[in-house]
């Protein structure tokens, strides 16, 4: 077919993992184009940390481990390059130094992103909220830290109240962690967000968390973050906040995998400080999410481009 | 109320965790004195190991990974420092050259905040035996290892020689690993001990190995100690002698969450060895567990309190 | 008894672990011979790997961790030591240099073993075909990478074409990992071999598939293979191609230790890389694998002789 | 004399150095205050870095490392805690979500200490400016980088701007390291900094580079300040941008040592980052600058002192 | 000038060194072409090594830690970028499983650029031989090891065989070590190479060194090699097989700038071995002697240039 | 000759440095017998230490690596195992829980090597007194630490007290380091050492203290004891208490070198703690380090056997 995605990863039957350029996936290096039907992008920044800074390394670590992503997925059989044009855009601009005027060129990139693929998400995105389904020890939901309103345990709140999410569209899984304060997860509470703590995930099992996700962000858009750091630090201990008793890969991986079928327009893995782990695993686990992230992105896409939607 | 406790950690909202000297949970280094509720004392020693040595370095790096903790238990809602003056006393004294001269240094540190914290452990503990809920690997009631009677393959036979514990109120949890022969743990099967290997662990579930903490210690005075190896060496590949095969964190917090009631009298982590694991992994999770054994014990504290027995 | 074996590991009770010349679980270094019953046997070779090497020096760091190792076997009782001459007979000879010479080697080093040891495998292995219990994630059956037939990728394709496997009799447990495409276990399925991926693990439940064990294997000569990437990198991150989501090591133990009674004739842990975990974590848990295995493979040893096949 | 020094750090003969919670060089850890001759302070602050973060954590790491300085310089047999009074008085507050306002707050903190410990900077330092002994791989007098003119690549062209550093009274030693463009130390040389760079320090030999030292600086007020990446990589892993070819922690330690006699007011270790190096070795050299550096201080306070000026 | 290479690297004071897809220098990823002066290439090949692996990885870690390299030689104000159009042309192709093939296949690559690039070197190298200034502990000219005869140990034996090399135009500095017998490197003292062992190296003095370098290549074509192990392990831990009492950094920097004004037509550094040091030191010296080597290699290419020889 | 050695190490041209089993320097593992000339021996203890632990591990990591080490030096031209029958006879019985007791064992099982090798130390040692050549950052000469008389900082006075030690023929060499007091140095002076600061080696220079080695030791019989803390901690990180600023591999090892002539009796390297160095860098050091002083003690024994003397 003249509509077969004509951008392919490299082959790791035939070009050994270890050799070229790291791109996320092996994908290529490209521009931001029309002919992209996803682009991964790297978002070197990790001003607004309070403790331990480090994950504006990540992307990098990111695409070496990535080296060790294959190309089909061995449970729900995505193979998402066939689905789509994906390649690899590189890193939003940020300046280290600045992190108001990173975040507004990191917006302005993701902007560019999004008009030039045209993956019609105004069409999708009705009144402007997605849905959010959200992997994290932590709530960051809070309204501030350290007098400060923008930084990594805000980052929710500052979206309901900018209208970027329906609260009530969004879940949170795998909270936990010793608390500031009783009123860590109010916000996310009174707006209505679908919390799963860890005691919860467990008293309900993971097939439940399913269901309740699906129930939760529905049939409309909807964007996948995954924190690092909800994946216990047995998995990921190259992060600047780990909680003990977190998700596992595996159940990360299986929930992941059951998104198939919603309308996923995109998502993140954050918070890989490399410094911390130089031995990659958090790194190469991050790779993994996001193929796993990739597969029911690019089979939402290639559904939307089906429809007619493109 | 003027029985609020005055002291108070720094508040990671507002003082960075990476700054200020590092102190157990970022509570106030303090002296032993009468206005202390709960003592947090590091025992640097490891002379009694006869693999790998190294915990001697423990409470430094525990105190340093300590610093994410942060105020409020997010299961069972217990905030320690509202409930109790809760302060760092430094370390007990200790001599690496001297095994049997550093216990007797040791006991009288000890003996020393007992004395002068007075939560009347003496009317507590009546013909001075206490319960203990240990989590381990190994049972650590050898008679002797190397020739030797006191080291850390030993310590539960001599207490319940010296009267210190009663084995009918004593717990081990999370045994494992391979035997030195088929005795290693006869002597507390012996005299009683509830044994729950890891075998037993998964047969039973982790809910009935709660009951059966809960049935075993009674409510009598109660000691917990977790070496930290109980753990599998996933979360704590920081300890001399390793075992595959063990305790998560998550269950391990559930378990310490769970004996909010019991009359905790204090408790210990101990056998994390800071050269062993770098990245401060094993130590952060020993810090998690020292919250939740503070979490128990300053509940505890503070019921014996309100009920006038201070 | 004069049949009592003499050949004695070093007792950690008695010598500290930490002192001696490292051999595979303190076991005394030996010529092959036949006094011995079971030989310990390095193979420091990682020529057919396609992405990172390093578990030449595997060997080495697993001699050096199998210091941790005791005698007896905590969940079946088994004690290796008492049922069977068990010694370190050292490497097989390879060539870092020369893929097909090495294989040449170890093949005629091991055909003397098998010469001199005469533990009747001859007996045993009626048309040459031996069951396989085999722990991956991957399923090693490939036809072939980067353009190579004799790799990491390939081997029980190779070992079933030449007949020394019986595919039928043959189970692949942990299976998992993104794929080359859709056909990366298709060998396996086509010639009857049963596959075992991570997500049927999950549905069956580990008890399921200790009986699909013996439902394939039999009672036939079977041999058990541990590719150490079987395990979640969370254990095992000393390996080449780690993929997330994988076995436990409880759950590994269990199934070990689960094969008390079949007809187990040998067994390798391979893919242990010391250079990608320094600090020994993947090697302690492949010693503790090594003795699992040992301890079936000495019941089954122990067996025969009684049975009067030796 | 009862103008004997009375705070003493512990002493390693006597107390483990593994023991207590870790002040820089065991000192005590102490409030601001008139009885103080030196304050030790840490500040743990990298939000000026334009590559690697982490040195936030510094002053922690080298708090801990400074356990292994004892009490006697071996070179000039200098006792800094018999002649002056020193303690840890903590960390100077930051936010590491705000460059200037940490700033400023750092400001706030050191004219605190200032004006308690009234060692009278304002007689020493005349017109406001002092010299400067700057140990780096960098000029650090760039006037902006990533658009910004207060990072870590700028503060000596700020602080010569502000007037607070006499240009012509400071000297930069072990300049090195490839060169964004031509004119990278050109500010410096126009203001007339002496610039010794790695080719300039072995062209002149270490012994006219001290003879240069004093030259430049003479007797007025001088401060030092030592980047840890003057040193060669191979002593300071654990920094956000290391140079080859830089200094030995031999040839520092004798530079420093040799500054006895100058009217030194104070100085620091800056830029270590224990992400990069969990050893601990960066942090290790790093105290024992600091120890250098505090000797040769103790000695000018000390003078000052007995000169009556206090 | 419309001379004026248009490739230009990444400006680290523009663009923060954390971003972007990791190229070697941050120079264009681009494909061979006449457009290119000098080609950066990564060769990820380690089938040849007789001990320790990893080498194959040298080229993703050393792209990775010259992110720190910036644009301006230091000492000799040289700036490869405004005199050469320079790229990173990716790696050659290479197969872990077949040693001569990809000995075969990246001479093809090579011969490519040569071919495509027409720095002519053909007249550059009239009877095809060119000198070689060599930095190494080993003299690498053994006739074979484990009975091998293309290997680590033996390429400059047998590219003086194949006429490759002009012996008496070699020089061979830094040998050292301890050596399998009397005559390791009698082959080069027999063929007349110069032969400066570490011992030659202290007793001579860099500065004479240098001059038998300018002495022994003259004004032929010249290659310059650079085993990352000629630098003592302080300074590359990260390789297979360290020897100590090496050259150091600042040595080696010294005299890679000296050879300005020397025929250079390209150089190489081996033998990083990321997995044996995960810090990046040993890549980071790597990316700095490739830097050295690039500025002499670029401004002799400009001098051939600007001769009319292109 | 029917005198040639026949024990021989592997040789690493022949046998892959990674495979067999790991002794020192590859020399065969054997029993302690009058076949052998000179015993290679692991002492696995550091009971004596009073900051970090871990050199009990040493003899094991240094064993690995001295994988590396070949058979002839390249700056003397000894050949060491042509010399003389070379093994490895295992380690000295040790308890990690007793320190006296070890002691004990240990110089038994000295007194057992010295007894059955017989090269007559008796005759050698007249009044039973030798001379030493210590490299060590200590000069270990204090007389208590922490109450303690027998630990590692005190064994010298220790022995000139027993009378085993010449203090007229002993010299320290590369003495630095904060120190406890001003006396830490007192004891060797006043028993007439021959002290060696780092100060004193600067300004002497190696090639006079080569020749105050020769001046101080004469030609009675003299032993040689490295503490690898004499190192600078760039090329020692791996010991409990680094003191920067000490002596470099190279010209250790051309100390070593230029004792060739001298009657050496044996040799020790020490303080090797392989936790706090996983990359093995300072057990290479050390590895490299006894081959220097195996080669100047088999040229001895070699003389004193060819004397007749034996």
């Amino acid at each position: 077919m003249n509509d077969a995605p004509h951008l392919k990863p490299l082959d790791s039957a035939c070009v050994p993992r270890f050799s070229a350029i790291a791109t996320f996936m092996r994908t290529p290096a490209v521009e931001i184009s029309s002919a992209l039907d996803i682009a991964l992008v790297g978002v070197p920044f990790d001003l607004g940390t309070t403790f331990r800074a480090g994950s504006r390394q990540g992307p990098a670590q990111i695409r070496e481990m990535s080296r060790l992503i294959r190309q089909v997925n061995p449970t729900n059989g995505l193979a998402p390059f066939r689905l789509c044009n994906v390649g690899d855009v590189g890193d939003a601009p940020v300046n280290p130094l600045d992190l108001m005027g990173s975040i507004a060129s990191i917006t302005a990139f993701f902007e560019r992103i999004r008009a030039v693929l045209h993956d019609a998400l105004e069409d999708r995105v009705g009144d402007g909220m997605v849905g959010v389904i959200h992997f994290d020890a932590h709530g960051d939901t809070l309204d501030e830290l350290l007098g400060n309103k923008v930084n990594h345990g805000t980052p929710f709140r500052r979206a309901v109240e900018e209208g970027l999410i329906d609260p009530k569209r969004m879940i949170q899984i795998g909270l936990r962690g010793t608390r500031y304060g009783d009123d860590d997860l109010r916000y996310g509470q009174d707006t209505g967000m679908c919390i799963v703590t860890m005691d919860d995930y467990e008293a309900m099992g993971r097939a439940k968390v399913i269901e309740q996700i699906r129930k939760t962000v529905g049939d409309g858009a909807t964007y996948i973050t995954f924190d690092i750091d909800g994946l216990d630090p047995v998995y990921a201990i190259g992060t600047g906040v780990p909680e003990p008793g977190g998700l596992s890969m595996r159940d990360s991986q299986v929930m992941l995998r059951s998104l198939v079928g919603l309308d996923i327009i995109g998502g993140d893995v954050c918070e890989v400080s490399p410094p911390l782990d130089p031995s990659g695993h958090t790194a190469l686990n991050a790779a993994n999410l996001m193929f796993e992230m990739l597969c029911v992105t690019a089979d939402a896409v290639a559904r939307r481009k089906r429809a007619g939607r493109r």
